[in-house]
């Protein structure tokens, strides 16, 4: 069956180690880890020299074009650690009527789970399998928390979630019905997520936090990685990214530098975009400031729940990408992405998350403020599907007994 | 650009006519048409032994995956015609723990807009476009609204869509998200529909309910061609549908006669299980009676709205394929439904739409009457996904100046 094409047979994978992002000091692969002693996240390293000779690009074009057919750039080393609910290759669908010609949208809403989440923990859930895990926390803003539950379930692994009192209802309702235990905290994403490391640390459970374990970065790359292959080998002029933890700005940006010394691409990057809310904006204030690490948002408020991150443990690197390949942290008011998930859907056809919708608005900031032209090719991550907010309702009604002129329908 | 790798280029069609599918009477392909002379659906007729010399299953093996790539069984005649949202093929997942190893899941809640009604809609629209349709109206239970709306928008076509007002809310609100105007009427879908026609008999649109113009069943056939593809050119031992309009179990029924015309596939045939809700089951009890027709279910009541279908145009079409296969038509209780979506969930992670839910329940319900084995392969169609059905709130509250004792979260 196609079902399983990426994940039978033997699974070569060419992780040599993990190091630590701040200090770059090794880790052993094969073994738990969580943060550095630096209190950085891992990254993982693999010998690419030859991983570069055990697959070429049109090795990999036969594959099926699921997350699995990247295995030799993952860190699973077992199929059978490895639990699916089918990552299938996210479309990319252009949307001249709300943006231009140029501007494609990455509809990650199609993965399991509805959103971008299922790349970093189909991949940490797989691991923390293979590595003996029974137990698992993590706080989220909704979408992660959905995602950790459904693959955990799957792999027989206990997991319970905390997230923010006033998380959209969808999300907390889902985590639980795919076999979580979840709590509802009269606070936001980090307040949530000391409790999960106080728990970690009486050692009840293995802190699935953002960045705090190695692997989820590993799956979010997949995103960088299907770019590349989906546009024929070669990277859009700009990225614009919905940016709360960073994982998936992180992943990929770690995925161009592994494509490169591939050899599979070029030196060129694309403007990476961090797109963040006005009401909660930390990277974006740290970019302007011109400084390394970010300070805590206080007061956090944005109807983008996704990117209501007021703290990043990453935020190093999302900066650093950022400032490398030319881009910027650009803010955006939650008017100016309700506005973009409306035309969005009314001219493309396209339902938008809100943190979707930002991106949308950040690229017409972006291109109003000259940053980019509006001919250049830009993707817009829509991290999420639509269909898991509150949106207006503009029905009208109709009394079948009592019917007016149709033609006035 | 992968993207559009089936869209661009020359796309020979087959296509030589249309016929009634109850009296075989021909039509002329490429004008519009809606229902029969005999007040029948008109099926869509293929040259397939030149299609067969065009196409080659290898040849297709090296086509990127998404509904376009069987563009020589299909109708339309131009690339342009095509408004594309990223129609992906969708995955089969298995869930072993909810039902038994050799049940695998078709999860269409992948496709835009959330449904497998995608795939009838984006073909639907696509003619229209092609024949110059400009003003579509459409009864709906939800899910097909929301397709219609979202091609239509991109194809630059307006739509009116009419739904009963107890319609699941996030249906009726993405319909209008995605640009169509819609009404809520104090009806069922049936009797939406008479406003639909009235309105078509008075000019004012073109009427897309189910099986009333030709081209919804020609998109709902790549369900069919897709499996066989999926399963390596065979075809599983049951298929268990969940069936208001039956669009797609014709459509599949038909796909594997046009498979097997291409010799591609041989002439065995799934056992055909079509599944109604205990509280509308015209088909079951015509399926029972022996008889070719269906009377209209009066009372109509089920939680599982896309199957909440009094009356069915196609029915005799549904009807002949269920016993030609040697399946048959199946109603469950609206328990067994809700329990099937909550352990698929629980167990397997993976969360059914009510109507998907529905095909889990009449699976356990044949195993148990012993009209399949538990160890035959039988693929359960999810029609949507499940994130557009309001679940249970399980979430407990957490105070983070008064945290418990965090063992016995």
């Amino acid at each position: 069956m196609a079902l399983t094409g990426n994940l039978v047979g033997e699974r070569p994978t060419f992780v040599t180690h993990l190091e630590c992002s701040l200090t770059g000091e090794r880790y052993e692969a094969d073994t738990l880890h969580g943060l550095s002693a630096a209190g950085r996240p891992l990254l993982v390293r693999y010998d690419l020299a030859v991983a570069g000779k055990a697959l070429s690009r049109g090795a990999l074009e036969t594959r099926p074009t699921d997350l699995w057919r990247w295995r030799e750039l993952l860190p699973v080393r077992h199929a059978a650690s490895i639990v699916s609910l089918g990552e299938i290759e996210t479309p990319l669908i252009p949307i001249p009527g709300a943006a231009a010609r140029g501007v494609i949208v990455k509809d990650e809403g199609r993965l399991p789970t509805g959103s971008f989440k299922a790349r970093g923990l189909v991949m940490a859930v797989a691991m923390a399998k293979e590595l003996g895990v029974t137990r698992i926390a993590m706080p989220t803003n909704g979408n992660a928390g959905a995602a950790l539950a459904a693959y955990a379930t799957r792999a027989g692994i206990e997991t319970v979630v905390l997230c923010p009192d006033d998380t959209p209802e969808i999300n907390v309702r889902e985590i639980a019905a795919q076999g979580a235990r979840v709590y509802r905290v009269n606070g936001l994403i980090d307040e949530c997520g000391a409790i999960v490391g106080k728990g970690a640390a009486e050692g009840l459970w293995f802190d699935f936090s953002t960045l705090k374990e190695p692997y989820r970065i590993e799956g979010k790359k997949t995103m960088g990685l299907e770019l590349a292959a989906q546009l024929g080998w070669r990277l859009p002029k700009a990225i614009f990214y919905p940016t709360g933890g960073g994982t998936g700005l992180i992943g990929m940006w770690k995925a161009f530098d592994e494509l490169e010394a591939l050899g599979w691409i070029g030196s060129e990057r694309p403007k990476m975009f961090a797109v963040q809310a006005s009401g909660c904006a930390p990277i974006v204030k740290a970019w302007e400031d011109g400084v390394e690490h970010a300070e805590r948002w206080e007061d956090a408020q944005t109807i983008a729940m996704g990117i209501r991150v007021p703290k990043a443990v990453g935020d190093f690197l999302i900066l650093r990408a950022v400032r490398e390949s030319g881009g910027r942290a650009i803010a955006v008011d939650d008017a100016d992405t309700l506005a973009a998930v409306d035309d969005c859907g009314r001219r493309d056809g396209l339902l938008l998350c809100p943190e979707g919708g930002a991106t949308l608005a950040a690229w017409r900031k972006a291109v109003a403020e000259g940053w980019i032209d509006e001919g250049d090719e830009a993707v817009l991550f829509n991290c999420a599907t639509g269909l898991k907010y509150p949106l207006a309702d503009f029905s009208q009604t109709l009394d079948k007994n009592e019917l007016p002129d149709l033609a006035t329908l």
